[in-house]
């Protein structure tokens, strides 16, 4: 099927930008490369934003909230409930997410692009349902080819909206009961990697409930052969999923890096990849999540992420622990003396 | 030798608190244990403050300055007036640790136990100089009894000053031109550990200087079996090292945590721990250098770090950019809702 969504064209990075930008860290007054990874994150920040001092001061976090029709086959050790609940308390200021931010001074923003829950207006929530719900992808596709499409576009509208209200990075991150299972179809077919390699625990399982999991995964995967990006959105996807594929290519195409949370969040971003290889360049890897499958995922996308500390949570958390880092690498550009101006000519 | 200094004593850890404060994260609205390493620290926060709500608002980073008698012998590429140089660029705030705390809120205070020059006076300068300089380790003690007791005396005032000024949290870094061949000593002797596993480039190194430094190292261990950890900080420490082993303490005494920079700064802290084993459990250990020996001294000390991110300046940088999550983990406690508050009784 062909697609009903355009992919954005990227701004391309300049590759001798990158290798200038590496000079300059290389001149300052540190032996070079003794700050590692950070070193490559600065060189990174500095090609998408295009000039020697990039700055990144205000980040925002971007948190897509959607249902799954494949709960229906007992997939979480969760009710599907669950999702509003946790909007609700993400509305609150009380999530961890929220704690986490506000210790990082990242905003939070909210996006119900598919909750199954009439969630009512509140300042932090932008509004964007595409849906209550996807359809449950054991027996169908779990939406429409133009349901996809519009949960693509109000992802990269909100990552435009957050670019022009100020936002220097935006991190992207999602809750919804039952995207482990959804994530891990978008991954085996993407990736690609065996279904088994895929399969985690997600947010809690016990083995029963782990094999009722991946029953109902198999099943998805028998139902259709679909390896185009967009047709695995559509029929593996939830809308999280499909807004999280649009706000990444629209924070790029706004310039801004894409701080990409965990496994669920990285299997929207791969989708985004495949359908414009040139996003990977602006994303900025947060972590390697304990779930089963992230590894994988990172390591086929040559992804090195900046933590690993055994998160295992979603909602943007990874990413938010992260954001400290961003502005720590585009400050070395800035405010760090070159060698010359302490040693002399 | 009899130890001239007086190892402080420090408050014991309440472990029935540390059971209750996992008890508090695991009622979190969240699923048990999906923030990882970040709820371990957030548990460790909590005792060392004793209390169930612990905050990390303030933190410094104390960069202790001392030069070395081995930088004779050839150990490090570098000649020894860029110790000094070091200083004054930490003094006009642009070199990379005051970037890096410049993005993270960390104020840096520095501290002169033993450069040698003149430095004048500074604002942003500690002047607490012990000798302007080590002796030579390969040829004699490194510095006599008194002095080592003056610099741990002074690395532990400095600490306590800086929790009195408000710090929740201490951050420990250092600068000193070869003093990775002095820790690379403290190291094989208090871990202990095979010299050869000990030895890492440095600053930078080509083979002729590696073989330089392993030779004038192997002199220094071959002069004296010193195996006290007062008595190995004498015959082969530096004083800053010795002041970072006695602000480790300090800060501890003062129940604040002490975040650990790099490979030198783990080895003073190993034999602050040496000294007083209860100090590791105040210990954060910011990340895994890419010096040769940090990761098996972190394995001997069965610490985990926070960050990998091959770093391996020194200078309190990796201390600087694990700092936000310190913050971060303090706000798991206070900021995130019980379970019970959303889904009701």
């Amino acid at each position: 099927m062909k697609s009903p969504w355009t992919v954005p064209d990227l701004p391309p990075l300049d590759r001798h930008l990158g290798a200038r930008l590496r000079e300059a860290i290389d001149a300052k007054a540190k032996p070079p490369g003794s700050l590692g990874q950070l070193e490559d994150l600065a060189v990174q920040l500095g090609q998408i934003q295009g000039r020697f001092d990039p700055h990144i001061g205000r980040i925002a976090a971007l948190v897509f909230a959607g249902d799954h029709g494949l709960t229906e086959e007992g997939v979480s050790a969760y009710p599907q409930t669950v999702t509003a609940a946790m909007v609700g308390l993400f509305l609150s200021g009380r999530a961890s997410v929220n704690a986490l931010a506000a210790a990082s001074g990242v905003e939070v923003r909210v996006v119900d692009v598919g909750v199954a829950a009439e969630l009512g207006r509140h300042p932090g929530l932008i509004s964007a349902k595409v849906a209550a719900g996807t359809r449950n992808a054991a027996r169908e596709p779990a939406m429409s080819a133009e349901a996809c499409a519009l949960a693509l576009q109000r992802g990269m509208d909100a990552a435009l909206a957050c670019a022009r209200d100020g936002a220097d990075a935006i991190i992207l991150g999602e809750t919804g009961i039952g995207n482990t299972a959804s994530a891990a179809l978008v991954v085996h077919r993407l990736a690609p990697a065996p279904l088994a390699d895929c399969i985690g625990l997600g947010t809690g399982h016990d083995a029963a409930g782990l094999a009722r999991k991946t029953a109902a995964i198999a099943r998805a995967a028998a139902r259709s052969d679909a390896g185009d990006p967009f047709e695995v959105l559509r029929q593996f996807g939830g809308f999280e999923i499909a807004a999280m594929a649009g706000a990444a290519l629209g924070a790029a195409q706004a310039r801004r890096p894409v701080v990409v949370d965990g496994f669920i969040t990285s299997a929207a971003v791969l989708a985004a990849i495949r359908m414009r290889p040139e996003l990977a360049g602006y994303c900025v890897w947060a972590h390697c999540s304990a779930e089963r499958g992230h590894r994988c995922l990172l390591d086929v996308l040559g992804a090195r992420p900046l933590l690993d500390l055994g998160l295992r949570l979603g909602e943007g958390t990874g990413g938010v622990l992260a954001a400290p880092l961003l502005r720590a690498a585009a400050r070395l550009l800035t405010d760090v003396a070159d060698l010359a101006e302490v040693v002399g000519p």
